[in-house]
């Protein structure tokens, strides 16, 4: 039996991690909202991580794993700076000198793992064909750079003893279900999504355009084996890449044809967003996931497979099956 | 005509900054506490940086160019883990959101050049036999966390256009004048400059450990140099490693000796303390600094000049040159 709290549990990912735990296991999720109707069963604590009160009284039930997921997405970000940098690293920051605090207080009898999601927008132009382990964060975002400082952060308390835990930075998520959000990595799914729903999706980017890509049952997966992880076989300091698929858009979309047919495909609206190509062309297109890949983590081979992982969990009245 | 201010300006580094310039530019200086004795003609405010108020009074001058030099030091950094990250990045943040309102305010006007000193205690091991431009932080320090997060700080207002600037990572400053510090590297300059002034030093580490120094005279000549670069010359949104001269402590002693003779490295005293040759270990060795260099950055190439720049600069009623 585990305690665990989800800080942005409301959120797609937040959602499927809470199923992923049996019942015998106490669950906890904080969050500004929740989907109104949910196979959750999860104390719900309804707030922002940026209230310091709302998050005195989520700790109070002292959770062994605490997952923070919780974020302003990297277009948000990039375009309310201070909010940005208030939600994303401020309030991580709060969180910690809370654990620091708690930990203080039980003479060490509380040390909890916090597993925080990074991720690959850390890292900057110019890119090797390949992003290795050790290749140094220089992002050319707000939401890139707030993460970095929240890795640092995090690290430095784990060095010192306050907590356990590990950053891993996740690939763009894909298919994610729902609606499109205000990241700016929101068309990648939304171009598989949309057409497989049966409407019309926008491609803001050229079809060239490469990216890196887990589907959210990997995401789940990741961060389940980052909570079990030993983390004394990291020989550095610092956060982890996770693995995914490496694809064009064009390969998105010949999978898409592949499992779904031509009049589906044309429901893509080639629509260029000077915004979305600017930023798009800051992040990374590949990666040599070695260290993770050795500590036993795993993502999809082939973009089919990610959309089949949409189909069977979670396109509405799935017809395609 | 320049207008500079330097925050951390009556520490040794910011008082040799100071008399660079020349009596037609206006200088500033910010600090807790200044030097009894000084030939630096300039504005003096006393004061924290961790004080809004005192740096909101600072910065209504406008100055044109802003030296970060302020900060708790690494030794202090991981003995007081609370000070070390308050004054360390949450006084550099609310300076940089002071930058961004008085940049908003006057539409534009304004938009000063950020000189920040990091450290290469960004870096953590394992290294590589010499650290390249591209090499990741990954710090094993507090004081190394902190600095990293100020340079991803730094660079997101830069890139957002707030503020123009760099943030140059400095070797251990060796020679340092005056008494140790709480520096961890505090003993780097201390085996040098007490047996200099017929007084015993300790040394804390072994003769085989090596590092990467730079004279003070070569971090004001740094400072000057990242002020009047152009920043477009740059192709990643990161900080810059300043060169440096790579030597073991025993090619310190061997360098003395042949400047200074047998009897003066005899006020050397082997007294090992595991703190300090712990945190050192953490520290990187050697550099291969090509981008710097390339940008006109240089510094001394063997210690045998590093202690002469010590005894030109520095030495109290210098008797050997």
């Amino acid at each position: 039996m585990t305690s665990v709290l989800i800080i942005g549990g409301g959120g797609m990912i937040g959602q499927k991690l809470a199923l992923s735990y049996n019942n015998s296991d106490t669950v906890s999720l904080l969050d500004m909202a929740f989907p109104e109707s949910s196979d959750v069963n999860a104390k719900k604590i309804v707030g922002s991580v940026a209230d310091a009160g709302i998050l005195e009284k989520t700790l109070t039930d002292l959770p062994d794993t605490i997952f923070y997921l919780a974020s302003v997405v990297s277009g948000e970000a990039e375009a309310d700076f201070s909010k940005g940098w208030d939600v994303n690293i401020h309030a991580f920051w709060s969180f910690l000198v809370q654990i620091r605090d708690k930990y203080l207080k039980s003479d060490g009898q509380y040390r909890p793992k916090i597993i925080f999601t990074s991720s690959i927008a850390v890292f900057g132009s110019p890119f090797p064909n390949k992003i290795t382990d050790d290749f140094l964060t220089a992002p050319r975002t707000s939401y890139g750079a707030q993460k970095a400082c929240c890795e640092l952060m995090l690290n430095d308390f784990i060095r010192k003893g306050f907590c356990k835990g590990l950053a891993i930075r996740l690939p763009t998520i894909c298919v994610r279900p729902g609606k499109p959000n205000l990241a700016a990595s929101s068309f990648f799914s939304g171009i598989i999504r949309e057409p497989l729903n049966g409407l019309k999706a926008n491609l803001p980017v050229s079809t060239d355009v490469r990216h890196w890509h887990a589907s959210p049952r990997s995401a789940v997966r990741f961060l389940r084996h980052a909570e079990n992880l030993n983390r004394n076989s990291l020989t550095f300091n610092g956060a982890l890449n996770m693995p995914g698929l490496s694809c064009t858009v064009e390969e998105q979309i010949e999978a898409l044809r592949s499992i779904a047919g031509n009049e589906v495909v044309k429901l893509i609206e080639p629509n260029p967003d000077e915004k979305i190509i600017e930023i798009v062309k800051g992040w990374p297109e590949n990666f040599d996931v070695k260290i993770a890949l050795n500590l036993g983590f795993w993502a999809e081979s082939s973009f089919e497979d990610i959309i089949q992982t949409y189909i069977e969990d979670d396109l509405p009245n799935n017809v395609i099956k």
